[in-house]
Order: C-alpha cells, then sequence, then structure tokens
C-alpha cells in the first residue's frame, strides 16, 4: 500500500477563517464508520435516515433534511425551491448571499436579491418593508422570500424575538423566510438556547444549516421546517449540482456533530476564544474592538502597518480597506495558547 | 468523546452502482494526513498544488486543475468554460451529461445540448457532422464544443484513434473537446495506455477526472489541457458551487488515487471483475450479453421474473424496461467471491 | 413635416420566407385606428380585452391572452410557464424551438428540450413514450411537457386525432400540451376546420398563436386554454422581455387578423399558392418535391447550379445542403403571376 | 375589405406615463412607406442600413446598431453582452433596470446588478467605488460593467463632465460603461447638446438608444460605440428573443425619430409641457415640487385626497406611498391645452 503523505505543516496557525481549520477527530471517525460495504447512493442510506431523525429532534418536528456539499449551494438550493421564477429574496446588503457567493443566486438559479442596507447586519421589519412591496406588479419581481443570516457576516446574532417580528413581517406578505445557517451554531452558543428556540419556534420557514465551519469536512443541509415552504428540493439539488453520490458520507458528517453535542461544544469552544481575544486586545493602545462579539468573530481597526506586521506571524485578512478594519476568526480548533500568542504579537505590533 | 457509531451492515454486496461502494482505505488514510493545523482556504494549500503537479505527469504537460465535488459539477462547469453564451456541444444521445444530469447544463450553465443517436455511444466525425453546422446563423446555437463519455454509458471504450478522428474534426470547425471522465481509469485499464495516450496526446482540450467511481468519497476534477479553450475556471467553479473551502480534502483524495497507481490498480480491478461476471454468466440458458465488455459494466437481458429474483440478494437496475437489459457494475471492492456468488444467484434464478 | 422615405424595391419577390413579406394593408390600418390620445399601458387597454373576447370565440371557451412579439417569445414564455425549474419539454428533433430558436428556451428559461427524431415532423405517441419517462428520478429532467409544431417545420400538418392521441398519452403522464402554432392559420386552412376543432376541442393547454408569418408586423400571443397548466405569465413575460408597452398596437394586429377571416383568407391563398407552385414544377425533369405540401410550403430537390440560377432571379434558402433540398416559401402576398414567373425560372434553368 | 375598428376614445388624456401615448404619425407614415413587397429578414434591409448610417453621423464614429422591441430588452442584451457569465454590473439603486424590469437581467442573462443607494439617481465615481472593487477575488460576481441611466427615473440628467467622470473611473479598472438611453432625447433637449456630447465624446461605450416613450410604437436600438466593449451582440438578440423577423418595420419606427429632428422636437415638446406643468402648479397651496424638472417628468408632493380627486379626470401613478409623492409625465403628444386643464384640475382639488 502507497503510503499517504502530509505535504504541510500542522503546527501553523492562522485567525483567517474558520475554514482555514481542518476537521474535527470526531467527524474523521465517523467517516471510517461510515465507511466498509455497500450503501444505496443518492440518499437512500442508513445515514441520512439518521441524520433526519436527529435534525426533527433538534427542531421539535418532523423536517426535511437534504444534505449539500457547500454553503452557498445550501443557501442558493433552498432560495430557489422557495422561489417562483418570478420571485426575489430580500437580504441585508452585507449578506454572505449577495456578496460572497460569486453572483450564484442570480446565476445559477434566477433568483434576484433585493439588498437593503443595515447598521449592523440584521434585517428588521421596517428594513424589510423598504424592498417587499410591490405584489401583483409585474415590471417587479416579487420579493416572495427573506433570508437571515445567523449569525450574520459583521459578527452579530439575531434574538428570538427579532427574528420573530421579521418573520411575521414576512409571512403577512405571503414571504418565505430562510435563514442562512452556516454559523448557526455560534448563534445557539451565544443566546445560550436550543436550536428550535430561533428558528422553527419563530417562524423560519427553511434553514442551511452549517456543518464546515464547525468542524466538519464539506458538509451542509438544507432542512425544511415547513413543508409548504419549498417545493421540488430533491430535483433542484441535483439540477444544481449539490447531490452527493455517496451521500452517507455527507451524512455521517453532521451526525458528528449533531447526534451528540459535539456542534455546540466547538461553537462554543470558538466563541469563547474569540472573547478571550477580543479581551486581549480591547485595551492596547491604537487598537479597537469595533463591533460587539457575538460569535466567533472578532472585528478590529488597528493602524495597517501593525496588522501588517502581525499577519507575518498569523494570517488574517482586511474587511474594509478603507476603514483599516479586519475580521479576526477563531475556529473549534483555536486554542487558548494561541490566541494568547496573537494578542502578544498585536501588542508588540502596536507598540511599533 | 462521543463515539461514532456504524448505521449500516457492511456486508451488503451489490452490483448496482460504483458508486454503492464507499471509500478506498488509502483515501481514508489520506484525509486523515491532511488533517490538523490551519492550510489556507479555496485551493490556495499543498496538496492542491501537488496534484496540479501530479496531474500535469499523467497528462505530458502544464495543466490547470479545479477540483470539484462531483462528475455533474466537473462536466457543466468544465462546459460552461469551454462555450460562449450562445454556445451548444454535441453529445451522444446516451451521454450522461443528456439523460442523468437533471438537466444541469441547460438549467444552471444555459448550455444547449445538441444530442445525437449513436449505436453504441460512441460519437464519429460522420455523427459530429449532423449537429456541427449552422455557424454565424444567429438563430441556431453555435455547436462550438463537443463532449465525449469515456468509457461511455454504455461500457465501450474510445480507442486513440477515434477521439483523435472526432477531436480533429471538431477543432477544424473551431470547437473545443471535452471528454467526460467519470470512469477515464477503466477506460486507460481497457487500453493498457496512459492517460495522456487517448487524451492529451489527441486533441482534447478539458477532462472531467473522476475520482469518486473509483474509490474516492466525493472527489473530481477539471483538467485543461489547452489553457486556450476554456475561460473563467475559477470564476464558474465558485459561482457554479463547486468550490470547496477546505479543498486540501478534495485534492488529497484524488492525490491518493493518482500520486502513485491506486487509480489504475482500482480500475484494473473493478473491469477483471466485469469480465469474470460476463464470463460466468454468458453461457447460462436465458442469459445475454448484449454489449462488449470494455469496462466495468456488464449489459445483459435476462427474464424479468429471474431478474428480480437475483435483486432479493444483489440489487441492481433495470437499463432500459422496454427490452428488459440490465445493467450489473462491478466496483473496486467487489470481489471474485461477490461476482461468483451472484453468478450462483443468476444461475439459479434462470433456472427457476 | 419630415416625409417619410421608402428605402427599397416594393417590386422584389422572394420565395425565401413567409416573413420576407411585408405587412397586410388591413393590419396597417388598424394601427393607425388603435392610435391617437391615451390608451393605459402594458395591456390595459380596449384592443387587448377584444382580442381575449375574439379568441375565446375561436377557441370556444374562456381564454387567457398574453400578446407578445414573436414566436420564439411566445414559446418560450409559454413553455416556461408550464414546467417548474426542473422541468423539460419533449419536442420532434425538427421543431422550430429547438433548431431555430438560438437555444432560448435552455438560455433564457432553463427549459431542458427532450428532442425525438420523427420521420415527418409529427410526434406520436409512441414517439412521446421514447422520452416522457422517469418521473420522479432526480437524475432525469422531469418530461412535464410536449409541445407541437402545427404546421410544422417540415410542412406536415397534425391531424385532429392525431393530436387527440399525443395529448392524451401526455395528459396520462401529468404532462402539459403546447402548440407551437407560428403557421396554425396554414393548417386551420389545409384541414378546413375551425381552430378548436385541433386545439381546445382535442387537448391542447396552450398555444403559440402566430400573427406576423400570415401579414402581421411583429405580433403573436401566447392563448391559454387551459388555466390550470399555465402559470405565472403575466409575470414571466415581462421578466422574458416580451411585454410590450404601447400593447394596443400589439393586440391591433391580432384584432386585424382574427376578429373577422383575414387570417384564413391569407393562410388559404398561401397555401393555394404553394399548392400551385408544386403542381408547376413537380413534372419538371430534374425536380422532385419530396414532401407533402399541407402548408404554405414546397420542399424540392433539384440539381444545385438550377437551384443557383433561380436564386438570381427569386431568393430561396437551401434546407439541408447535404442532399440538396431546398425550400419554398408562399406567403399571403404572394400572386399567381409570382408563382407563374417562379415556376418558368426553374423550368429554364433545369433545361440548363 | 374588413374595415379597422377604433374600440377607444381618443380623447383621453393622461398623465401616466410617456407610454399612454400613441404613435407619432410620421412614425406611422413611415411604416407605410417601409411596407410593400419582399425585403429580406431579420436585418439585412434597407431600413436597418440606413439608420446604422443615420446613427453613425449621430455619435460621430462608425457604430453598430441591433435594432430590438423594447427597453428592458436592449438593457438586457447589451448588458449580457458586456459582461463574461462572471460579471457583475453597478447600477444607481434606483435605476430601471433594477427596479422595474422584473428580475430580467438576472434571469433572463444572469447579470448579477450591484444597486448603490444615491440621492438623486445618479452615479459617481465615488458612488462607483462603494461595490466596484473585489476584482480577481471569485467569490464576488465580478463588477465590469457600469450602467448609466440617462435621463435617471428621477427625472434628473447627467451632465457631459459628470459621465465622463464615471466612464474614466470605470475604464481604470476595466469596466465597460453601458448608457440606458430610454429617455436619451430628453436629456439632449434638456443639455442642449447633441447625442455624441455626452456618450461617444465622454467614454460611454454602448447605448440604449429609447424610441418608444418618443413617438414609436415598439422600437429601441443597442448602440455600439465602442466594438470592443460588446461580444456576440449578434447571437444574443436573437436567443433573448429581441430579434424582429420584419426588422424594416422596427427599423423604419427608429429612422422616422432619427433621420431628421423628429426625436428632439419631440423631446423637446415633451420637456417643455413638463416645465410648464411645474410652473403652473409650484405655487398652488399644498403642492411642492420635490425634485428638480430635467426632462418630462414632475415628481411632487400633494394631499392624498386632492391627488385622488385629480386622478379622477386625468390619470397618474403614486411614486412613493410613503410619502405621498406622485409622478406626471408629458409625451409627445401633451398639449398646452392638456396642461393647463391639468393644473386647473390640481388647483381645484387642492383648494378642496
Amino acid at each position: 500500500m502507497m503510503p499517504a503523505v502530509r505535504l504541510h505543516d500542522p503546527a501553523r496557525r492562522t485567525f483567517a477563517s474558520d475554514n482555514y481549520a481542518g476537521v474535527h477527530p470526531e467527524v474523521l471517525a465517523a467517516l471510517a464508520d461510515a465507511d466498509a460495504g455497500h450503501q444505496t447512493s443518492y440518499g437512500d442510506d442508513a445515514y441520512t435516515a439518521r441524520l433526519t431523525e436527529v435534525l426533527g429532534e433538534h427542531f421539535g418536528r418532523a423536517v426535511e433534511v437534504y444534505p449539500v456539499f457547500t454553503g452557498t449551494g445550501a443557501n442558493v438550493v433552498a432560495l430557489s425551491s422557495m422561489l417562483p421564477a418570478w420571485g426575489a429574496a430580500v437580504c441585508a446588503a452585507s449578506a454572505h448571499v449577495h456578496t460572497d457567493e460569486g453572483g450564484a443566486p442570480e446565476k445559477v438559479a434566477g433568483v434576484k436579491l433585493l439588498p437593503v442596507p443595515t447598521p449592523d447586519g440584521r434585517l428588521t421589519p421596517e428594513l424589510l418593508a423598504t424592498e417587499a412591496w410591490g405584489y401583483g406588479f409585474e415590471h417587479r419581481a416579487q420579493p416572495l422570500a427573506v433570508t437571515l443570516t445567523q449569525t450574520t457576516e459583521l459578527g452579530t446574532c439575531y434574538r428570538p424575538e427579532q427574528i420573530a417580528a421579521v418573520a411575521e413581517a414576512a409571512h403577512a406578505r405571503g414571504m418565505h423566510v430562510h435563514m442562512d445557517g452556516a454559523r448557526i451554531a455560534n448563534a445557539a452558543a451565544t443566546l445560550g438556547l436550543p436550536l428550535r428556540a430561533f428558528t422553527s419556534d419563530v417562524g423560519v420557514d427553511v434553514i442551511s444549516l452549517g456543518g464546515t465551519k464547525n468542524g466538519a469536512m464539506a458538509a451542509e443541509a438544507i432542512v425544511v421546517l415547513d413543508p409548504d415552504a419549498a417545493q421540488g428540493l430533491r430535483f433542484l439539488r441535483k439540477t444544481q449540482m449539490q447531490l452527493a453520490s455517496k451521500m452517507r458520507f455527507v451524512s455521517a458528517q453532521l451526525l458528528a456533530l449533531y447526534d451528540g453535542d459535539l456542534w455546540l461544544r466547538s461553537a462554543q469552544h470558538a466563541n469563547a476564544m474569540a472573547h478571550r481575544l477580543a479581551a486581549g486586545v480591547r485595551d492596547l493602545p491604537g487598537v479597537e474592538v469595533v463591533r460587539p462579539v457575538e460569535s466567533n468573530a472578532v472585528f478590529a481597526i488597528l493602524p495597517r502597518a501593525a496588522a501588517d506586521r502581525v499577519r507575518e506571524e498569523f494570517w488574517f485578512y482586511d474587511w474594509d480597506e478603507a476603514t483599516g478594519e479586519v475580521r479576526w476568526m477563531c475556529a473549534f480548533d483555536t486554542t487558548p495558547q494561541d490566541v494568547d500568542a496573537f494578542v502578544d504579537a498585536v501588542a508588540r505590533a502596536v507598540r511599533g
């Protein structure tokens, strides 16, 4: 047998993105357990069936579950199942679906987005109203869905009552409510609430449930809470190229997270590391933490030269070149030692 | 640590599809080796870089490599990079891209297919000519690409000179040549030739290189042999939702296959099992092997009642309900014992 | 007032296409009558309302009418209203929608076409069955519509019972039935039947009703016979860019044809001219009329050199370069003198 | 001959939209002159050739001209010719292409729009910069075009130097510059400048040239000023269903306007009527003209009850229900008597 080879330095640490991290050991173990023998392909397997049960328990009702490969895939397949060909989806102007998905909603699925500027990444009923109008008027793509990002791209977290308010305003117009939950676990950890408390219990219809950013390899799932809100998902997932032939391995990753508490432990840890990081840098001269820390992200402004010096040790990205704002992300595998070393690097850098 | 759980019976064997099989142990080992620490996401990692080198050696030239998740994803992203918005692709009417991809080429990428009926799944210059015409005439989607499936959906295998002939006819019209190589390893095994002998050496421009059907978990790659034949792949892969964030794990699967000879060993084995199966059933009364065995598939006609009896032990699919033709697939993990037990089951079934 | 100017020679006659002809004088007069003063735009006008009444009488039931600009527009908007995002439409391989619409169904509306080779341009239940299968199987774009071209691109005309048979087979599968009626008037003239006899009475659900080829300027209409068969047409027509702001002028053209018998008179005349032409050339040496004359088209094979000599006087197109088949089209304004001069030119050409 | 029939009251006047008006008599006369005899279809006719010459004179250089049916059609076909499959277009958030085209850019052509809020409908280099970034980053649809609306949906008019500034900023990023000129004639009338002064002379690459709102029946044209900025227009116009078979009649409408000064006379008249209207209402109690009058539109706020009373005599639309702002449009056929009667109706209404 040809030996597998490690080509990278496992000691490298960054604060660039939760997807710079690898795969949680429990997820790797689950892949091995799902292997061997023959299983029916394309989702008619024991792992996908179990995943549906497990997620039904999380959300407190019977759900439909469609595992997919990526967060963009989950969002676009979900939105296209929630809209007719003439539909549009309202989103925050900062939403991942508008800013970071390469135009996939529009280009792959013909979903027109109606982006709304927001102060902190969160939509409100008032902000929704600025774009959710013109029903029956054929000159306007019909705003029949809204998508909420939880936690938002700006690291903020909707409270359940905030989601309930937007969902109520949306449903009153005949709109469906989608949640981009790529970091839904981080939200649960911040809120200290079960998943259902800010989804099924407050009017969310369909979720893009995250896995990859929280320790999976490549696994997300579309979870349908209201079956009347989504049409044709079975077909759309295939057509939009998110149907895994050996699906047992996608479902097994999600089971490793959600059949038990790995999803929550990992998110709690990542969030805690972000708080430790923010606490460590907050009082450094020339460093300003500019947004509330409600997930595993810290947004800060510091002198560009200092930022660049820190990057020589720990890579991270600019968030807004105009203002000098940067983003520091923690992951399930970020250690307190990593954070402390990073804070130390920042301290050294800002002191010149 | 929450123990991972095996939910399925690893002793189950089928002849339904090469994607009922699991993951080769060397692939699983490679995933573990790629884990740990931080690697740059979205492809700027050591595994993807190495994969590009390795495939360059297979194809005898510098190549661009874009790992993706699925065969449909590889085909659609590749074809859309090879065509302008007004383009069309000629394919065999039996091609996977036309019959089994849920309309993804048309619906996701606006690629019009021009399917051509063929006797055995293979295009020829003459068959190509039936649809490759009308250049400059705006009423006709412009046939600017041809896609060849190697091996074909009917289990046949193009010889290098057959590919060269189609490629020459295509290039003479300004068309690009794509190969759907989901089972390219099975073709190499049948032909006894290196990959380059029936691709880069005979005019293929872009390949969808298979991994999943040959022991990977979910890993294919678009390999660009002629950089002038494909535009914007970096962007199209993202927009069409085939960009893995933790790409090191997709590339590691393909390295496990192609950096060494696992790709060829596995395909040779699967092909050998198909030949063993065909030899075993060929002389049974009421069983007719109806197509040449040139890959890991056996196509046969037998009485429906007999087929259904065999299916109680070993699942497989109908190929053509009208004629009673069925398809038996072997995989990297099919054993001689599996084949012999299957042949025995067929023998018992046809004898009533 | 700046005088309008005629830039062309009105004496030029061709047999190239019914759209080389101009506009019938009664249509021009109708445009003038629809002018002056203000009318609500986008279809809420008196002409569009009247058109809906008039077509209801033709089809023997309440209909929805959506005027559009072009035949391609009518076909694509209609088919997209009849199919979900995962749908496909079965058509004859010779159908205009597959061969002459620049890929618009696929590229603009994501409608996958499943073309079926036919002997004479007409689908049958047996031919339909070759592609209308795989329901519920997500790997196959779902064949939920069939489109019939009446008269066909090959000049043949479906009899009512032929349409009924296909429609019954389609409805039994849950498919909707579309008719591309760009030359529906020519069919009515050939059959000697009212429009309803081969549409609403025999199971057609939605029609692309022709106007332009029959003397209008740029006017077709989508006519919905079964409102359950088409969703969102109001929106789709706008999104697919077929909504006229000053729609009264589109509707007025169609009223000029269909509110009275101009539609039938013109088609009867064009058909008669085709028969006169076929009769004139049929016995010429070296000329073979190769298809039945059932509309305003004559298909013939003659020596290429002879064809080219005729084209110096009267332009027309090759139909199949491989066989030397050409197509001669008559229009509402083709005169017996035109035909006789053309026949004389052919006679001179084939005699060398 | 069946007599054509006038079904409407030509005395009805409104201030709802310039497309409530009919067709200018000179345009009708041009249609009659273009009729009779046979002309090659799909644009190879004398009228389209002449139109290309005429527009070349207006824009001071050789141009390509593609007549189409609608403004939405012109915008979407143009933008799709200016962008690769992974492209995006920056526009004002108030632009017609974003708010009033039913999502056609996204749904028909996969063009992602990046809307920018503006104070008065006009983009500036600074506003452009808020969305024109991220080049080479595959997560972002690439902002490779900008579209300017002249005059804007808010009735404002870009000065030549304002267009030059945006065009320079766009070209510096490798972007192409599109102008939605549905009301380009109104802009020329306001500016007192030839068309080239604010288009070809200041960096515009492709124009959607308006006809319909200025007295044509259904005629717009894509005018390519820089042939390197637009690819495949011949094909895209067909595929996107904007190719007229009897194109001589579309081109004849545009010739009636632009081969001479009808385009300018009509726009000057409509603008003058708007100024007369604004002057008439400006000092009425309770009426506020809320935007500068730089085209044929007047935007005003007045009490809702008063607006509704006026609408009983003269129809018009709300512009913003939240603020009570309404829009009053004048057309080529609006008379001073119409305006005076309207002003009188407003005066009576606001006095209660």
